[in-house]
């Protein structure tokens, strides 16, 4: 069966693809540069897509607004202990405007045109930077917008990830042999992760709870 | 009040920028070139936007899909008469796969960023091509999820003409001073309206049951 995918190059989306690969689906993947700070997760993206021998298509975007450090790089990137990222109850400045409703518009337009019923994307709830577009309750009533705004009617946002913590998602990326070397999640643009901001910590939390060396590091 | 209005230079967004306006919003217009055979549309919807003094973007997209003859421009436009407009059961082929959906994420996007809480589109479900993304229940569903992806759990997708006929929305125009003669309606990319596609013999049965000269012919 055909399906899309929400590639961004990072731990999460890569072990997605690869658990939609094992579970037989033929994948087509999307990836997006929307001027992201850290554009190094295309290069790792485009990687990852092209040594699964997967169609992939990379969208060019250019979002007429700069409200998150993502994409405003004349502001930092906050650097937070795992304890402040779990308990704050504010959208970090990060979290880009509408972004994963914009990546999963395209994603359920492709899906419509290949005749694809499925649309993988890796969010997550539990160990994650307390973006609104990856609760459970946004993908529910995406997917019912999508399924009354398209021509399909059973088309399904699929969330392997989301109940999962990230030592969980570390433990099933080695199970299905996701390259996680190829993989990258550093929200600043340099050569190496930072190892200081939310994705770093997070990502490091996983590696460390699961017992294994990041591979990236 | 800030607003975002969907403005694609026909008939109904032309009208519904003007309702806005009237109700005291202070509107930033989203123009979208998805490379539509009448991108024509385009340079209208710039016009009335400047004429209107609104500030307005021009997004420029690339969807990675052709599957519909708007953006396909090998296959022809269908031509029904209007009786097969109304009865027919099927989507036409000039429906976009997930136009609106993608529209209505930048303009979610572009409101989050500029504050404002209303986001307007000219969606209309009486006299209309049978897109599933016009359809107030799509629309009600793509609020909540907005409302739900982003960190403005108030936010309103306004569609003032989504119950009115076409005859009343050129009513409506002309009550509002809606500059008709700069908006641009036909699917066809020629330099005067075909009087042949769905969007021809729709915006001409609202003229002539209005009693009134379409000023674009």
């Amino acid at each position: 069966m055909p399906a899309v995918v929400l590639l961004s190059g990072g731990l999460d989306s890569a072990t997605t693809l690869y658990y939609a690969l094992n579970r037989g689906y033929r994948c087509h993947c999307l990836i997006f540069n929307y001027a992201q700070r850290h554009n190094r997760e295309i290069r790792s993206a485009v990687r990852i897509a092209a040594s699964t021998k997967c169609k992939y298509t990379v969208i060019n975007l250019k979002f007429p607004w700069s409200k998150s450090v993502l994409t405003d790089k004349t502001s930092g990137i906050p650097h937070r202990e795992l304890k402040d990222i779990y308990e704050s109850s504010v959208v970090p400045p990060t979290y880009v405007p509408a972004r994963n409703t914009v990546f999963l518009s395209y994603a359920a337009g492709l899906a419509e045109s290949i005749g694809a019923d499925t649309v993988f994307i890796g969010a997550n709830a539990v160990d994650y930077s307390g973006y609104p577009d990856c609760r459970p309750e946004y993908i529910r009533s995406m997917q019912k917008a999508l399924r009354l705004g398209t021509t399909n009617p059973r088309i399904v946002i699929a969330v392997p990830l989301i109940t999962k913590s990230k030592v969980q998602i570390v433990k099933l990326a080695l199970k299905l042999n996701v390259p996680l070397k190829h993989t990258w999640s550093c929200y600043t643009g340099g050569r190496h992760p930072c190892g200081k901001c939310d994705s770093c910590k997070l990502r490091e939390k996983g590696f460390s709870a699961a017992g294994v060396v990041d591979p990236v590091k």
